[in-house]
């Protein structure tokens, strides 16, 4: 149900049963690489094309998912998922193959977190018994269509974020155990008027902030009332403007664990190529259904709140000279336990 | 709540308390010219590209619907749009300027009914207070988009489809009066295999048959049932597949009347340039919001099914050589002191 202006409280607490996490060997070669269930030595994925091999990527994700949970295809109510390709393709068709009735949505890296919420408000309110929510991208389906050929080798300034090769899926259901789903709260657009699509982490902070802040009021929580606060992707930049953004709202960030999935996924000085950090919609998806998953089953963590982050342009809006509208999704997790 | 395997049924019966629908000149010369809010009389929509041209029937459709609602962009809980653009940037910059928490969707031409289930089902719950559920499509930003540069002046074949130009919006709440949603039955992706996008009818006819069948699997109902079925956009050649394959499943349509929003929008025979009819993600919005809100509204119509279909190609998957998948969302309309 509804709190506040933009927040929803889930009464029944919709558990993850299962979910999974299938990466690159970029992010195979990061620090969370013992947290995702299999990775890929070759970043063609054994596909023929950058966009099969992402959705490849989604597929075997979600096959794995369904395991983890213990349910097959036939049990899911719906699949909700997106990605970044134009027309959202790799969702698509991997809902093809998942054969479930499907719920696609758009908010490039904050898809993560639109799907997660919303799996988790028609589980809660009784609208489906299992749903999957999923998403994926890889670094050269997103290069070739948001910039340049990856064949032109085009060099990047330093405020560039690296796309992760990647897919997380998740399985919510009031019935069965796992983390626990206890709110979500929906973004609203903010655009400030960047407009240089290789410093999305500037671009999307606001937005980031925005939710945060709307979070916060609309449960009455603080940012110590999580163990942890991760922003989806915003990198290096753009969490360092988060900070300033929220210290100058009054919500200081400084009593709790404050990082970003972009940050977390690769180590930056042994993978000087990712530049400011990852971003895409699989960073904040694997960092979640990986590492946080891991650390809120194994009661290292008890509450967590993931703030994914979108930019929401296109190559055309950015050619006609458009500004980057952003957006955040937060979703708030529970180890399994907490209050109950 | 879910009733049989991909249907919600909505016991609140949430309203449509507001709609507006806005065209260009081509959908003004049809016979449903009467029933839509504003008729532009230029195809440039007054703006300087196509794009922007979309994203202005979108802004004027939302802020006409609100105001046929009697209430505020601020009383908004939620936006929830989508559209055929890359990166669905028309529903995304119109929800920077709405300014309401967005939601994303995307489900090419089956997004109107997509988008309209999600807001009942909000509404419903108890998740939302006032939704607003809108999408748009323009000619020439699809034209250049999925098939040539509007400048080529292409010739096509009889079986391609004519997008609209128009949007339309809802305003969707369990407080206040109007037609009432009563249930929406999700899709599943359908895929027989045709890649030809200039026969898109053909490619979504299963999907619909299959949202059909399930429809009234899950809800126990029967085609009589309703005054007035509707499909999206399988305009002549999709249509007839349609009434084929539901003959084949058991489930024959002669007892009710069977219609399409591709048909019914354009005059095929004083407009032979929209070839087999109308499509786009407009063309079922404005067709729902327009002609058939008036009937309910006024009694001509009881109980209404609106069948949306989806083509969710993108132009690489075509030049991939992968087939078309497609989708179908199924949304039940009531006038509003039906079994009241």
């Amino acid at each position: 149900m509804l709190i506040g202006a933009q927040t929803w409280e889930f009464r029944s607490k919709p558990a993850i049963i299962g979910a999974a996490t299938v990466v690159g060997p970029e992010e195979g070669e990061g620090p969370l690489s013992h947290t995702f269930d299999f990775v890929y030595d070759n970043l063609e994925i054994d596909e023929k094309t950058w966009e099969k091999a992402e959705r490849k990527l989604l597929e075997h994700a979600s096959a794995l998912a369904l395991v983890h949970a213990g349910i097959n295809r036939e049990d899911l109510s719906f699949f909700i998922g997106g990605d970044l390709m134009n027309q959202i393709i790799t969702a698509t068709f991997a809902a093809r193959t998942i054969a479930a009735p499907y719920l696609g949505v758009f908010g490039a890296c904050s898809t993560s977190m639109e799907s997660l919420a919303l799996a988790a408000f028609l589980a809660d309110a009784g609208g489906a018994r299992y749903v999957l929510a999923g998403t994926a991208s890889h670094n050269c389906t997103v290069e070739k269509q948001f910039r340049y050929p990856t064949e032109y080798g085009s060099q990047k300034p330093a405020t560039a974020q690296y796309t992760i090769t990647g897919a997380g899926c998740a399985v919510v259901s009031t019935e069965g155990s796992g983390p626990r789903i206890t709110h979500a709260s929906i973004g609203r657009i903010q655009d400030l008027g960047v407009k240089d699509p290789f410093n999305m982490g500037a671009a999307m902070a606001p937005a980031a902030a925005d939710t945060l802040v709307s979070h916060f009021r609309d449960t009455g929580r603080k940012p110590e009332d999580y163990d942890l606060i991760v922003t989806g992707d915003l990198a290096s930049v753009g969490h360092a403007i988060v900070k300033d953004l929220l210290d100058k709202d009054g919500v200081p960030m400084d009593k709790t664990d404050f990082n970003d999935c972009g940050l977390m996924i690769y180590d930056r000085d042994k993978q000087p190529y990712v530049n400011a950090g990852g971003s895409g919609c699989g960073c904040s998806a694997v960092v979640t259904y990986g590492h946080i998953l891991r650390k809120l089953k194994n009661r290292e963590l008890n509450r967590v709140l993931i703030v994914a982050t979108g930019a929401l342009l296109s190559p055309l809006s950015y050619q006609q000279g458009e500004s980057i509208p952003c957006i955040a999704h937060a979703v708030a997790l529970e180890q399994e336990d907490n209050g109950r």
